[in-house]
């Protein structure tokens, strides 16, 4: 079960001024669950997106990239699940540009106004006669009010559905954030598979949603990692429907910036941090923090050394405190950064929740294993390294690996 | 069990003249098995060493190097199993020293005439009081017939003792090649935990033995992955005693280079696929071949990418075909290499055995899952991706994922 993650049953899921979602069962992979997803916004609604990097990303992503880009008013976004349809080539991208096409025709906009989103196997065609055969019972459940089920629409191997909502008061005005997200496997930063859409009725212009949803996305979802991969299809949006009464915001100096981007970075933390505590057969959730680092990209590097390294995450889940598995997973960190060839390993101290482990390039002598022992048998470990050579730090959110996890993914396509 | 990997006791393994072996149950972390080495070499034996490049690398690595700068005639190998001496600070160095100090007493030879190793548990202490008293039995047990007996002493979690032997002709006489490695999990490049000692009574001059066995560490031990961790301890080493009648080797133009490469890169190549073969938990054996990079960091990148994969690495342990996770992983190498972002995935070829499995973005026309399967049911499973971009190319050996990996690394200490 996943690690410390309550369940959205009992999360208030307020809607959002001017969304509203529908879901179908398209027995897309399986029969008999919610497999789409339609998510409709009102004019004017702003709409910023962060997508995968993977050089062998899906054609959704292709068709998003160029819908945004074309500047038209997005109106609806459309997500299935059960096939990625990535590495699918031409036909790949014939098919994401006929689903925008049939549910254009279903709202009466035009094709490009749409956003499509797939997640699941690679390598496969989509089933377009029954994914096409969804987007009408989904239009016809069209709702502000179903944001439970709009979670559950998105899953692929994701034991529990992701969602979290958040207000925040601005000008007198109180705004909503609700979001959902999706995930549990291939997850790695840039971004993973995995999705995340974070709806809120705040009005913000187009220029600055676009520049925080690129941070907000770094501080959140681009910190994670299960098992280091990183999907075909990520992507993460944010849409700022405007159906709130605050002044529009344009800068960063503006009332209410503050509050609107903390409340939008809790809930991406929060969707993000959910994903790894559903973690493919995760029984640990693992807080790395990495500080004193010289450069933002040190910090990082360390922190995803130690949460990829598979020795590191497979003593986690025998919850044995072998910590020379840390101090490896450091010392081997500058393969991916070169600026940490000269990393002096004497000046390096490795703290175990609050307890010191190592310094001066070995054991502190104040580290007993009992010590070690009493937290690694927790559910929620926390280590922090500190490098002592700079000011800049970063936090990685990670999962152990688990017996499950071989099983999950030996199994997937069975 | 370890995928075609033939026993050592049915290899014959010659002596090399000019080494001597001798090893001592020491007791270091278990009781009853051979968990320490001594190789003896003549006077006018060439040594030389690549070692790992972790950052937190052990003490016995900064002896071995310091010992090797200070150009001394080396005339000791020491070698314990059980403990790394790794993350062990000033400490670490005292014992390492110590047990070169020691080891030079019983052999009459000063301790900067010995060069240490260690690999096992890192973070603890050696326990130099049962490593001590092994010196004397393995000193007294030295013979210049027992290879099979050092294979086994190296191990860790090693199932099976690794070693090979072959011969070449250098100007009518018959150089021997014999060797041993040890490894199993922690097994990433530059290097892994590993330790391979290959021994030839070849005369090849100093300079040219340092150039050629970092060459042959880059072309064997630097092509394998288990779990992408780098250990703190690698190390390989070449000894050529020179025993042998052929005139010495001093350049790559004199008779015989060839024919002592080629036995040298043989013997370092089966050592090195023998730690992938009897990999933690493996059951295949696959073999990655990058075709078509336009630099040898693209083409290793890409190698690794997919070599590394959790996703490919439990696909392959499930013998399913699920080859879109190959795709993703070639994908996203470029995380790893800048000059990759500009990889155009429609030129991309990925071939399963012989057959063409994706190209132009997508799954062949002509590849069914039926041969995929076919050739996902062998225990020897070989890929290759053309990248078609330029001329240079890459092979990686590496294995699946299985349950066992999980409950090798999970009870290692236990």
């Amino acid at each position: 079960m996943p690690v410390n993650l309550p369940s959205i049953e009992n999360q208030i899921l307020p809607p959002v001024q001017g969304v509203r979602l529908g879901w179908a069962e398209a027995n897309i992979k399986k029969a008999n669950r919610k497999d789409l997803l339609v998510i409709e916004v009102c004019d004017g609604t702003r709409v910023s997106g962060v997508f995968t990097q993977n050089r062998f990303c899906a054609a959704p992503v292709h068709i998003c990239k160029k819908h945004l880009a074309a500047g038209q008013q997005i109106k609806a976004l459309v997500i299935n699940t059960g096939n990625a349809n990535a590495g699918t080539g031409e036909q790949g991208m014939l098919d994401a540009q006929q689903t925008c096409e049939v549910l254009a025709q279903h709202l009466d906009v035009s094709a490009n106004q749409v956003l499509p989103f797939s997640t699941g196997v690679i390598l496969e065609h989509l089933p377009m006669d029954k994914l096409l055969a969804g987007l009408e019972p989904a239009v016809a459940r069209l709702q502000a009010d179903d944001w439970h089920a709009a979670a559950w629409s998105i899953m692929t191997t994701d034991i529990v559905p992701k969602a979290h909502a958040t207000q925040c008061s601005i000008a007198g005005t109180t705004v909503q954030v609700t979001g959902i997200s999706k995930g549990s496997g291939m997850i790695h930063p840039n971004m993973a598979t995995m999705l995340g859409y974070l709806a809120t009725d705040a009005a913000i212009s187009q220029a600055l949603l676009d520049e925080i949803t690129k941070e907000i996305a770094d501080l959140s979802f681009n910190c994670i990692s299960v098992d280091g991969d990183t999907s075909t299809n990520d992507s993460f949006i944010i849409l700022a429907t405007g159906k709130a009464d605050n002044p529009e915001i344009t800068s960063r100096d503006d009332e209410g910036f503050d509050v609107l981007y903390s409340a939008l970075l809790k809930s991406s933390q929060y969707l993000a941090k959910a994903i790894v505590r559903d973690g493919e057969g995760a029984t640990k959730f693992i807080t790395i923090n990495v500080d004193g680092a010289r450069t933002q990209h040190e910090a990082k590097t360390i922190g995803y050394a130690i949460a990829k390294s598979p020795l590191v995450k497979t003593a986690m889940f025998a919850s044995d405190p072998n910590l020379g598995r840390v101090l490896a997973a450091i010392g081997y960190a500058s393969r991916d950064c070169d600026s940490l060839n000269d990393l002096n390993v004497d000046n390096v101290q490795l703290y175990f929740g609050d307890t010191l482990v190592a310094e001066s390039g070995g054991r502190a002598a104040s580290y007993n294993e009992q010590a070690g022992q009493q937290i690694m048998n927790k559910a929620e470990i926390e280590m922090t390294v500190k490098l002592n050579r700079g000011s800049e730090n970063a936090t990685i959110w990670s999962c152990d690996f688990s017996y499950d996890y071989v099983k999950i993914n030996a199994e997937y396509r069975t």
